[in-house]
């Protein structure tokens, strides 16, 4: 069995997992940005998750997939924010305990809202490499089952499961806009969609631009630190597994400035009237920047995330609105 | 011929007319708020209309309902903002020219967005008497067709339409919540709703109370001037029309304190990912302050608009986010 042939199974378990504990989330036509492209142009509100991300997915399917390990252990993962919130959440609803391992520097709302659910909320410095330290000083320590954010078979198969959704939504024959970090949604999306004939990009920040980098190289490409207003899109290296795959299936990747960024979430809340965060609206600013090669097919942006507080979603927009 | 019998016909012509013009509005599953009432609740999008709010529906039917006059005079309307740009929209839509009649106090995003659409916008003082005789002036001075926002057979045919649509994608034997001002929306949804087996309640800000007077009265009454950051559900008495429909079909109207619209709107930025306007969320304050009578059947919260600046959002939702 191949790699891929691995991964399809897996995200049609996941699938199965998933299925009594998650809505479909809502796949809504955007006419105003019809207008603007010339072609059809859909909204996938992963905003309406539980917890306001798709990170619900990947979050319930790694946990389900070890659930006597994870209820008798606990867990353990790190996360810029969306991640957090998923597995602290998801933990509350099979039974089991979270520890998260935050940096002090992410979103207060996102890190509050963590601890809300109930996890154990563990800050440490300013910097991925101290992150993943502490996170696997503590997987020693406590014993914890670790949860990957992006770079485990469960989790590109939960983020998968978000594919065949759009396929039984839409129909297939689009192209997606996927927001894109350490590419776990990228890889599970593109590995599903490849094979239904509907394509893929993933869409990153300029200033990070890992993805785009990796693409080019052919090999997990990691940057420098950087900042960006997509505070869900810092990830300095795709994962080994998530880019393999990714770049074996999707088109490629598109890089946004900031402040394409910051248009695109003013216009999905002022257009819209969705609060989507500038790393969730990463697809829609893509397509207001006409970075998305031209063709008729019909385009589905997937916002990712909605987590935001309203004063930085206004700070954010105010220039751009 | 009954007047609700005539009613029902023209909700039912302006059902065709408005058919191929206005995609249905989404209807979606809130678990949110399913958790905390213990029913099911859902929420109509009117929020993704054209031009952010339901009155496109009164606007477009209005004028359709005598397009040649329309056409050839011109439209006038006055407006607190969303019947403004609704105006302004179908006449560009469908090839009129509209005139309205705004206050300065008026939201300057809704004033704003109204002259982008290409209205001709005319500000009169700060009160409803100055709107109206401004209104009734220029309807004489320049022979323009005067479309009423809430008071007309059009308009609330129009305002109908959207109960149509909620009976075709829920079934029936829901409750629903509509925010009230003139009463045009409710007494539009009440018609439709009540001889199909579903109740409706209208909403109102305590700081107005004029339907809930009405009703108590069992004609229309006329409040003093108020402040609320509702700043669509400013009518200071309802329609005669609309309020002698809404009696004859509603259940009744529920009242929502400042406070209790504020928290709404934040429930719905924060949690439901939803950018409503405060009058627009005035369903979900009620729901969520406790205030609709015990039951099991599902609710339906109509979020009527969800025209605010983010600034302003971010204030509103602060103290109560």
């Amino acid at each position: 069995m191949t790699e891929m042939e691995e991964l399809l199974g897996a995200i049609g378990e996941a699938r199965a997992r998933l299925s009594t504990r998650l809505q479909p989330t809502p796949l809504l036509l955007s006419p105003s940005l019809s207008a603007r492209c010339g072609r059809k142009v859909f909204l996938k509100l992963e905003t309406r998750q539980p917890t306001g991300s798709f990170k619900v997915r990947p979050a319930l399917n790694a946990i389900l997939a070890r659930l006597d390990e994870a209820r008798s252990r606990g867990v353990l993962a790190s996360s810029s924010g969306n991640f957090a919130q998923a597995v602290a959440w998801a933990a509350r609803e099979l039974g089991t305990r979270a520890m998260i391992v935050m940096m002090g520097s992410t979103s207060p709302l996102k890190i509050a809202r963590t601890r809300e659910l109930g996890a154990e909320v563990v800050i440490c410095g300013d910097s991925f490499q101290e992150r993943w330290d502490t996170t696997y000083r503590l997987e020693r320590e406590t014993g914890r089952l670790m949860l990957h954010p992006y770079d485990s078979l469960e989790t590109i198969a939960g983020d998968g499961t978000l594919a065949l959704e759009l396929l039984e939504q839409h129909g297939g024959g689009f192209v997606a806009l996927v927001p894109t970090s350490g590419g776990g949604l990228f890889a599970g999306t593109s590995a599903v969609l490849k094979p239904a004939g509907a394509s893929t990009y993933g869409v990153q920040p300029e200033a990070n631009g890992s993805m785009a980098r990796s693409f080019a190289a052919g090999v997990p490409v990691q940057v420098e630190p950087f900042r960006t207003i997509a505070d869900s899109l810092v990830a300095l290296k795709p994962g080994e597994t998530s880019f393999r795959i990714a770049r074996s299936s999707a088109e490629g990747v598109l890089l946004v400035s900031e402040e394409e960024l910051a248009r695109a979430a003013a216009h999905c809340a002022l257009q819209e009237k969705l609060v989507v965060e500038p790393g969730g609206a990463a697809g829609v600013a893509a397509l207001l920047a006409g970075k998305l090669p031209a063709g008729s097919a019909d385009v589905v942006c997937v916002l990712s995330g909605g987590n935001i507080g309203l004063d930085r979603l206004a700070e954010v927009a105010g220039g751009s609105g």
